[in-house]
């Protein structure tokens, strides 16, 4: 197998690959960043002036989205045998780009997307498991063989990751609603915060932190991202912005006077978005289960945490979710901690027990 | 001291105050409500006919944001002494409501918000630790005695809340950007997933979980209390409307083969969320701090996070915060842990020798 890029997700599936006993070999426009990889063990760099190594049967193109495609078109000429698949975060535009110029070696590219990252980028932050437990799109086309899409699967799978099969188009629609417009919101949000007064963010709660936590990402990658998926992204931002501006209106007409049909206004966004939220897929990608929450008081004291749950464990109960929360200059946190109903009672009885302040 | 009003708020608060001893009496327009809140052990129902109990020093209306202002200044005559205090989430409107009808009475009244509350409402709901680690606004107003904020101090700390000082239109600024229109944010944005196919919504990673969690919030409250601060929530929802505007023009233009203004759009506007996200406040209010982070793979067996907390402990390390993610389909878990860069490597090597998947 042969990887073109060796950053970030280049160098991790290497990584990954290798550690599967897979052969891998590397290259990258900048030397430095080629010999990083190999240092790392993600594989050797290839030299073909030596004859060496064999045509590769499988190439990822793991360079950044505005130059994937044409990285594809010449590897599928370089390697007439090879199946060709890339990792872009935008599948359309480059499947678009790769048709224009490919002929007939289109049917040997198979786009895909692993859906993972880092804060960081660089080969120096790759790490074998990036995609244990993620999710990995695969956008087959008319002409790809069987084969040529298995050859895909078996790197994705081998990485660890959980395979899904969808068009570029279907892909792009859903990362544009559930990747690429919540970035922009996050954004957008967190960029009203910047000219509050210090008192004022000091009321932030748990709330505006979550909404805002992907606002930390990057701004030149994401730039290329939302720039590559903009027809995916417009209809979008087109819908949210109207229910925006309706949102607008009503608050502009409470100040005006006005009554029940903006409060109307206001209750329906509330009730629509309650209605999107529960659209979203539990743990393992299983509908929404319940949970039972329990809300545990923290002492701000070394090792809290841990005791917790080493006692949460004593008392032999899986936890399934967990979230910690911090009010501004309070002495204590929260963490409340979700299970399944039927342990709910136990588990609230043995805290008691050990001194924990337990609240349902 | 009195509550009037036995909701989700108004029985926390008796409940808080009864645990420290505090003397409290009960009103509600419901009898039913009223008789709940004094079972759980609230306080006593209130029963002038007797002549008991005395004239309350302390007034706590825990009433409705609509209802709030009338209650307050009916409170104000029929204890010509007592000082009155309300909850609600919105502070500039219920003090200009109340300063039109109270005459001199308005020095007795002194506005706070407990920053608080639940998914469920009602007394049932409540719990005496509701406001255990929360921030608590006070707004005093000119008038106001030292002994009359001093009461509400003393409520606002008795229920465990951490108390912050300032005026009623700045707190209703400072909520209107850290709190309703991150809530508008979330909920319209989640409302675009409510048409989308399974499959685009089984792509939904940790980002959009994150962005879109409070959306889950009750429509009835939050059309209150956006609608008693829609003066404050106006022009925050003006500005975002106008980033958003300048975002989507960029996502046209970039669809109508324009380049590199429309791209600089885009770039600049998750800087500027980079820059608004890191105004806020780390935990206990002081400066965010920065924390190593471990990602710890988790296989989904029973008591996998109870054995994994109770490994941390026996390392000795304080978790500073952690998050927990699961990729649709995957048969796996990943566990962000946060702490101290200094504990890091030490965390690092205990949980590998525990057999613990580990990546920096």
């Amino acid at each position: 197998m042969h990887i073109i890029g060796c950053g970030l997700i280049g160098t991790s599936i290497g990584l990954a690959l290798r550690a599967t006993g897979v052969e891998v070999t590397l290259e990258d426009p900048s030397p430095t960043a080629a010999a990083i990889a190999q240092d790392l063990g993600a594989g050797r760099i290839r030299s073909e002036d030596d004859g060496w190594p064999d045509q590769p049967d499988l190439v990822v193109v793991a360079a950044p989205p505005d130059v994937a495609a044409r990285v594809v078109v010449d590897a599928l000429r370089r390697w007439p045998a090879a199946v060709v698949t890339d990792v872009a975060s935008v599948k359309q535009r480059v499947l678009d780009d790769v048709r224009a110029t490919a002929g007939d070696d289109l049917d040997r590219y198979v786009g895909s997307h692993p859906m993972a990252g880092r804060e960081r980028s660089g080969a120096v932050a790759a790490r074998a498991d990036l995609f244990d437990g993620r999710t990995w799109v695969i956008c087959p086309i008319e002409g790809n063989t069987d084969e040529g899409i298995a050859a895909v699967r078996r790197v994705a799978e081998a990485t660890g990751a959980a395979v899904v099969q969808m068009s570029a188009a279907d892909h792009d629609d859903a990362v544009a609603a559930v990747s690429h417009v919540p970035q922009l919101a996050a954004s957008l949000v967190a960029a009203r915060l910047r000219e509050l007064p210090t008192t004022a963010v000091g009321l932030a709660g748990q709330g505006v932190r979550d909404v805002t936590r992907i606002a930390e990402s990057d701004p030149l990658l994401w730039t290329q991202i939302l720039a590559g998926n903009a027809a995916a992204v417009a209809p979008v931002l087109d819908a949210l912005s109207e229910d925006l501006e309706q949102v607008r209106d009503a608050v502009h007409a409470l100040l005006d006077g006005a009554g029940d049909g903006a409060r109307r206004v206001l209750a329906r966004t509330i009730a629509d978005g309650q209605a999107g939220r529960a659209r979203i897929p539990g743990k393992h990608g299983g509908a929404p289960t319940a949970y039972a929450t329990l809300v545990v008081v923290l002492p701000d004291e070394p090792g809290t945490l841990g005791r917790l749950f080493s006692d949460v464990g004593e008392a032999g109960v899986n936890l399934e979710d967990l979230r910690l929360e911090h009010g501004a200059g309070a002495p204590v946190g929260l963490a409340e901690l979700s299970v399944l109903p039927a342990a709910v009672e136990r588990l609230r009885d043995e805290l008691t027990q050990k001194g924990w302040r337990v609240h349902e």
